[in-house]
């Protein structure tokens, strides 16, 4: 753990420039005091990258998934610089990504078989190691808030007569406790938007159609011809947040409205531990802390435990080599996933160090952070910001043309520096 | 993968002589003939193990929790007669497990804060590496059927219009679903036992007396305070088992009520992947197939994720040490747990590889098997069986007398080797 009092972020390189980036000149080794620390004595500042969902993002809605990231991104900011901890700020994210009807996370949610939204979240403290995690919760606004809350309740001890407080919860169960901790219900109906409606009907006639095709042949034959009906749409659009504070702490995040059309009471990697989201700062056996978000189909990145393996992948020196290897091996040719044709899904990643180039002499150090992005969907939104600089980058990353979703991934990713002096 | 078409399975020796074991002598190197092969082509024949749950067990008690031990055995050693594959045994293991009323694991099980009772179950294939999970789930009398069935469906290929599965459903959803693949509903009243009921009336008046106490003290220290009262009840009893069929494939599963008083929708490690139960066949990577049940609070389960931490454990050369380790280093003194003052769990684990000592010459190979169980917990009642001999051992293991529940271990096993002749 790093403890600054003044501080700066700056954005210092990318490993493989894209489309936003020529907006951010690179600037090495500068930096600037922000603001008097907080009362509360945690640095300020930090770095966030958030994701708006591995999946298919079309150019006609690209400008508003980028907008949002932006959003995400300087809401976590806004948290880092008024004192806030990694594990808040990843919560602030959340609820700006949750809150667009763009995203299947919260508001805007797919609806499932039933035509009802049915939410998936968890967070996770890379400080206290603490996890909370919301699963097919419905009439909750921001799920994540229900499992930020889960673990913040947890951190304070057993309840009465030593029961042991819950780190997840489900169904109306979770949204009872949600309501009885003060968080406000939100009739589903206004959950819904005319895109996630009509969305809904679409996908129904098409599943009446599938079924009426199939009548008359060999079921298991039928199942796996209607396969090829898949990732036609945007309906794997999970989103997520990682963050570093200027204490080194790391946290992550995750929601998801889950697939479209699925069956009531599905739950997928978002509430899932180690495979929706992973945190875990440095400590005597891992020299880097790391924070990771998945996206994608719940059950690949369930069955493949695709954020924890990510995250234990990152204590390799080489980060980009590292995770590129984790997706090849450990999802598109998991041995856990040798019946799937394609593997769909997405990360974003980040790692953190004492920064070598920081200068002792000066009492200043700071934290490097290499944060990485990788995905077997057609494309993946991402956006990042340091609390320094306060620019949100944002881009749509894509598979090479030519290669097959599910089979073949990109992977890009960059390099910050959030330098301080030291007390 | 061994393919055996007549065999037989004798227990050999075992680590630590228990008070059961004097009822088997050692028999090394003897088989003979069980039955023809079955018309589905599966070898016949394998080894289970099964706990009714690490937490306390009374004496005056102990008979019955063995003699459902021994019947769990039975059930599983009838379908691996009947030329079933391990995850058929382990589902059927846990069925009798799940039906006895002194088992917190369907019928019996725990209530929660409202009265009501919510199951959580999981299953997984070491074979096909599939896994289904049911959480908080209401009015089926056994849970395991239902992960069971999700497993299976999972494995038929995607649904019509090229919907994914879910590998995971909870509760309403989950109970609908069940109840249209077949599962017949049972009516709550009736999985309520006059013990389970009355120990709901106890445990509610302790913790109103214990909220009332509280009054005016301060919010934090009262619920520490508090957890004395923690581990005085058998409420952490989740059962679960283990197999390995004549084919060399594993299986396990895990069931349970939850902690007694949960919140509505608290879904424990049971329905967790990776941290209930795990199964994985040997293959390039691992010399070893591995299957492994866990039991005892939930929370301290997930977070150490403690089934996958066993089973990656047992690649190492030596089985009770690495489980020795495995308990110590990532339960114990895991760093996930370092705010507990007490980790409460046990696992039952079983590793096996072809058999060394089989005789090539005249076409005899087999699998030798070796079985362990550990805990934290006061005790956990145990039992195991193989197809050959017929003769379940049951055993209640207890911490050696002055160690403490929460930060002293017990561990014991065995050795079987299950021969056949090869067709």
């Amino acid at each position: 753990m790093i403890g600054l009092s003044c501080y700066a972020g700056v954005m210092e390189s990318l490993m493989n420039p894209a489309e936003e980036h020529q907006a951010s000149s690179p600037q090495t080794n500068s930096w600037s005091k922000i603001q008097e620390p907080s009362k509360n004595q945690n640095p300020k500042g930090g770095f966030v990258l958030v994701h708006a969902g591995a999946g298919y993002h079309s150019e006609s809605k690209a400008k508003e998934y980028k907008h949002v990231c932006k959003r995400a991104c300087q809401r976590a900011v806004d948290q880092l610089k008024a004192g806030a901890l990694a594990v808040e700020a990843v919560a602030a994210a959340l609820v700006e990504l949750e809150d667009s009807p763009f995203t299947n996370a919260g508001m805007g949610s797919n609806l499932n078989l039933s035509g009802e939204i049915e939410c998936d979240a968890s967070i996770m403290d890379g400080k206290s190691l603490h996890f909370g995690a919301v699963g097919a919760i419905s009439g909750i606004k921001n799920p994540v808030l229900v499992a930020n809350r889960l673990l913040s309740e947890a951190q304070k001890g057993k309840l009465s007569a030593g029961r042991i407080p819950p780190c997840f919860l489900v169904g109306r169960g979770a949204h009872d406790w949600a309501v009885s901790h003060g968080i406000p219900p939100c009739p589903s109906e206004k959950m819904a938007t005319k895109f996630s409606l009509s969305a809904y009907k679409r996908n129904k006639r098409k599943m009446e159609l599938a079924e009426k095709m199939d009548t008359g042949h060999n079921q298991t034959k039928k199942r796996r011809q209607s396969s090829e009906n898949e990732n036609g749409s945007g309906c794997l659009d999970t989103v997520g947040a990682v963050v570093v504070d200027l204490e080194g702490n790391v946290a992550a995040a995750v929601s998801s409205g889950g697939l479209a059309m699925k069956h009531p009471g599905r739950v997928g990697q978002a509430s899932h531990y180690g495979c929706g989201c992973w945190a875990e700062n440095a400590c005597n056996m891992n020299s880097y802390s790391t924070a990771v978000s998945t996206s994608g189909c719940g059950e690949h990145l369930i069955r493949t435990m695709l954020a924890r393996e990510c995250s234990a992948a990152m204590q390799s020196e080489d980060a980009h080599q590292a995770l590129l290897e984790a997706m090849q091996n450990k999802f598109i040719s998991s041995p856990f996933l040798t019946s799937e044709d394609r593997v769909l899904g997405g990360v974003i990643v980040l790692r953190c160090c004492r920064c070598v180039e920081a200068q002792p002499s000066q009492n200043i150090q700071g934290i490097l952070v290499e944060f990485l992005w990788s995905h077997t969907t057609e494309s993946m939104c991402v956006g990042y910001m340091s609390a320094q600089d306060s620019k949100a980058k944002t881009h749509i990353s894509r598979l090479p043309p030519g290669t097959v979703p599910g089979q073949s991934l990109a992977i890009e990713g960059g390099v910050c520096r959030l330098m301080g002096v030291v007390e």
